[in-house]
């Protein structure tokens, strides 16, 4: 609250960048999670902004009219405000500025969130992705991968989740020795099965191989991996860097296996860049997006130039490798790059999307973020800036991923049972931090942060929302686009993400969409209608011969759960992935009246920042370089089906 | 077929450029309008190439395994075939060479092709599309405007139809007097009236205006437009050229309108290039469609350095200011280039299909096609290379038309009846000379080449075929799309026409779009067995209570004309836009079995070319600079409210 110099402006006015007249003026107020701009008008349109969105605020000089601002959010959307007092733009500036940057999770908005939910449901609603679960659903079998306790209390890596599976074969020798020879103890672990034919994606951070190094235990690590697919006799590695980059870190200890090494392995080098590369990359394509009138050669060159949709197609080329190598050639794949919690989160992702229909479902795709992003340690809080820290810390990683879903969706347009507001929807929530899951580097931070009982889950919020995400051409029946994809990654392939990354022009374009998708809707919703008067008439039929009631089949009407899909509703929300106004930050639950979500004055977020007790912060610690966790810390160890007592003392002395 | 050197050739290879390996040995026929390729294998597949569409025949050296030609095509496909002997190949190469370059229009297909249809049948075939209809539908008012016999027998303008529309103010002397101040007598004449506000386009030719020159009728006729417009005093002539363009042209005595010379007139540049302009743009995208293994930096710098979208937008551009000054100024607009055949034909086309929704239906497109194309002498011929002729005269002009349509009905998915299909087809026909209504340069050449007695006309053909030309996401319901399109056209609007220029990698995004199409007109059918199955039941229940049938209420499911849509077929026709089996050819008439249509051999076409007479070819004189028709003939005028003998005197005296 400290930082708010200027709780309340008036007569600012919200530029329409489009149409620059049409801003009416208003109220500009600044909470400690948000700025909220009220129009002077009869309707009293809201547009909030979260402060963990905002990405820059940029003070254009005074003219007659007024003092500028410019609100530039991390979801690419901008607001240009005009507040009269140079004075009062100075000080919005500030507070904007110092709120922005928060510089202890506590100031983070999910723990001033508290929407009317009580405990019980709260605990619920984390449960809602069970990746336990998950792992039964790929159907591992039992006698060729075990889920092992060794990091039950992250002794092993405390960037890993507790919860890690295993070949059969894998002793916990081995396993605390090929930790010990990889950074940050990230050690082979499984990250999808593919019932199909047994062959698996596994993922871990680099060797620690130098120039000659080697660890026998990590190769009969990668020799358990290999053997507990009992079709292949082959292995690949997938080193998603570029081979230079690889080379390069041999000289810190580091680097690649050797493959005289290791029996039957296959490295492949795949090239994705480093988070630096990216950032200023995508900064190329966000600056491109500020050219008030591109020429069509500025545009071309400028996406050419940033290089943008060439890393696309790394990433993407990285999974379909791995895609194929698994479907095709039944060859199990090992993938790493650095730490192994960027790229390699990339490549496993895109390729398990490409596997699996079920990661390509609304739930599933929830899923798969929370498994191989948030689970294994991809360093949200670091990337997405969600503190004051490092700049260079920050990159784009999740987004390339989304956007090589959307890539993807536009080349399958039945294969995915979500829209692209959807994946716009995800991008804003890795940013807002209006929920926890996102919080944090890793699971074990989460724990300590205590998230689960001190802020809310997004997914059981999104999963309400399915209706909005549904995409109608989502064919679930278990044809072509249900089995493994395999897109064309031709340059031409690729196409520049508008609703990302033009936000500014997008009415129309978001119009037609739109229409399209309520054309569909509306097919749907008659079918349905159809279906029902079919029964009522069936009825009526029974009653009048006396006959029992036939059963009316369903159709495609219905979605793959058997709830009946509604049809998304002709949305006046505004720009997507922005809180625009107060349902997005209550959110209605369940059929809770508009009226009622709009209740609460938004004194609620102001005040409850200092209801919030600060526990330790661990922000600061998270992502040193000598991340040895601290093995000798004893914990009971869960669930597992080997000697629990053998384990403790394999780990003990690591 | 004294051009045919080798009629066969045995042991021929065609290769699958994706998978050359797949490539299966056949033989390979030549008849005078087509090369057919049929494979020894038990399917027999046939590929057939028309002549007519070849646009270039290359020959790589001769190595071990045969001698490669390589034949590309003017709708950018390409049949890379491997032939055994090197002087078969010579052979085959000049009889390609030769008979891709008829001299005569009597050597194009169409005059070969007699489907199985009588006399009358080909010539209601003819009557489908009927443009004085097509002026009732616009709802020209009768005190506005009028059809002038004036050009009844090309007298006034031999590249004009004989069918125009002036203002009622316009007097004969006025409409002579105009013709001589345009560019080959292409006086202001119109193109279309907007019901809505009686704001109209008209085109017409440059006027020889100069640097100084003027002429009180074609100033009067200007007037008459404007005052046939009863809600705006001002009129707009949007030149679709640059202006340096434009100025250069005065010193030839050609122009521009000054704008002091005519009173309330705006004048308004557009900047479309020339024809040479767009040729080699158009090569420079067909050419990096070349590149075997492109990178996104290849593909990206290709794409800005051809400069095609960039064209492309220019075009787009102009029917978006057209259509603004038309549906929200309420301003007539008079639209030239040079001549007025290529930019204008753009221009307007592009202007009507964002206006009227009625030509964004699969019947209304080839109405305008039919009219601002066809009847209003682009060169069709000439642009499309149909005979031997001046390669400067070759250019995309319509590729570009298509292309605009398509990009917008990338942005606006629910406004075209049809889809992306047709338009390929109708670029194929375009070029391929099957039928006979893209042959010649004008009507008047078309119809002394009696091309409704000699040939058969298309549309009925592609209305036949509507279930697979159908866009299953068209609403033709009066909202949104249903009115005037308002586009965004920042370069990041545009896309790169992958089916158009991609056409070797395709089959991935064509399966992905197909089983788009294919769900939703799945569902479209469901909803009418729905439907059906609703009917059948009230019957029962009627029975059985012994009351009358309700009516069931038709939804959806029906097309705006009343009838029921099919689905597209699971197309297992291969490319699109090239015949690759004998029903491209001998098409099936309605419901023929498909024995049958496979029934004639295809020494049909080899024999029959022989057998049509030749009349005097216009081919050549088609396009002299000097083009001014000779008025003295006389013909007896018809239809027309004013005095006919006055008309008469007028064109006879002009």
């Amino acid at each position: 609250m400290e930082h708010i110099r200027t709780p309340k402006v008036e007569n600012v006015r919200l530029i329409d960048r489009v149409t620059p007249r049409k801003s009416a003026p208003g109220t500009l107020y600044l909470s400690s999670t948000h700025s909220i701009f009220v129009e002077n008008t009869e309707a009293r349109k809201e547009t909030w902004v979260f402060h963990s969105l905002v990405n820059s605020i940029e003070r254009p000089p005074t003219n007659p009219s007024g003092s500028p601002l410019i609100i530039r959010c991390k979801n690419f959307q901008a607001y240009h405000l005009l507040i009269p007092q140079e004075k009062d733009c100075l000080d919005v500036q500030a507070s904007l500025t110092r709120l922005s940057r928060p510089e202890r999770y506590t100031e983070l908005s999910c723990f001033s969130y508290h929407p009317n939910v009580n405990k019980d449901d709260r605990e619920e609603a984390w449960s809602f992705i069970d990746l336990r679960a998950e792992y039964g659903r790929m159907g591992i079998p039992s006698n060729l991968w075990y889920h092992t306790p060794a990091n039950s209390e992250y002794r092993v890596c405390d960037t890993y989740p507790s919860d890690l599976y295993v070949p059969k074969s894998a002793t916990p020798p081995m396993i605390v020795g090929s930790a010990k020879f990889r950074s940050r103890r990230r050690f082979p672990v499984l990250s999808y099965y593919h019932r199909d034919n047994s062959a698996s994606i596994c993922r871990s951070s680099q060797p620690l191989s130098g120039f000659s190094a080697r660890s026998t235990e990590d190769e009969q690590m990668i020799q358990a991996i290999m053997k507990s697919n009992p079709v292949s006799e082959l292995m690949y590695v997938v080193d998603t860097r570029p081979k230079l980059n690889a080379m390069a870190n041999r000289a810190a200890g580091k680097g690649y296996e050797n493959e005289d090494h290791y029996t039957n392995l296959k490295l492949q080098f795949i090239g994705i860049e480093n988070i630096h590369v990216m950032r200023n990359s995508q900064q190329r394509i966000v600056d491109m997006g500020e050219i008030r009138s591109p020429s069509m050669g500025d545009f071309l060159w400028g996406l050419e130039n940033s290089g943008w949709l060439k890393h696309i197609k790394a990433v993407l080329d990285a999974g379909v490798f791995i895609a194929r190598a698994v479907a095709e050639e039944g060859i199990s794949v090992l993938v790493h790059c650095s730490d192994g919690w960027d790229r390699t989160a990339q490549a496993c992702s895109v390729a398990s999307v490409l596997l699996d229909p079920y990661y390509r479902t609304l739930k599933g795709f929830m899923v798969l973020i929370e498994k191989d992003w948030v689970s294994f340690g991809h360093k949200f809080s670091h990337r997405y800036a969600h503190l004051e820290g490092d700049p260079k810390e920050v990159s784009p990683v999740i987004d390339q991923f989304l956007e090589c879903v959307w890539q993807l969706m536009e080349q399958f347009p039945c294969a995915f049972e979500f829209n692209e507001r959807f994946l716009l929807q995800l991008h804003m929530h890795v940013h807002s931090c209006q929920y926890g899951n996102f919080l944090g580097n890793c699971q074990k931070e989460r724990r300590d942060l205590r998230l689960r009982e001190r802020t809310h889950s997004v997914w059981p919020v999104l999963w309400e929302q399915q209706a909005e995400f549904f995409n109608p051409l989502y064919r679930d029946d278990p044809s072509q686009t249900q089995g493994v994809l395999r897109p064309v990654t031709t340059p031409h392939c690729f196409k520049f993400w508008k609703s990302m990354y033009n936000r500014a022009e997008k009415p129309s374009a978001v119009a037609a969409r739109q229409s399209a998708s309520e054309c569909l809707s509306a097919v749907r919703e008659e079918t349905q209608q159809l279906e029902e008067e079919l029964t009522t008439h069936q009825e009526r039929i029974a009653m009048l011969t006396g006959k029992k009631v036939e059963a009316v089949v369903k159709r495609m009407s219905r979605a793959s759960d058997g709830t009946p899909r509604r049809a998304p509703p002709a949305s006046d929300r505004g720009e997507e992935g922005v809180a625009e106004s107060p349902q997005d930050y209550f959110p209605c639950w369940d059929s809770a009246p508009e009226r009622e979500c709009k209740a609460p004055p938004f004194s609620l977020p102001l005040a409850s920042a200092l209801d919030v007790g600060e526990p330790d912060d661990l922000s600061a610690c998270s992502d040193l370089e000598s991340g040895v966790a601290d093995l000798s810390s004893r914990s009971s160890s869960s669930g597992n089906d080997k000697d629990p007592d053998l384990y403790e003392a394999a780990y003990a002395t690591a």
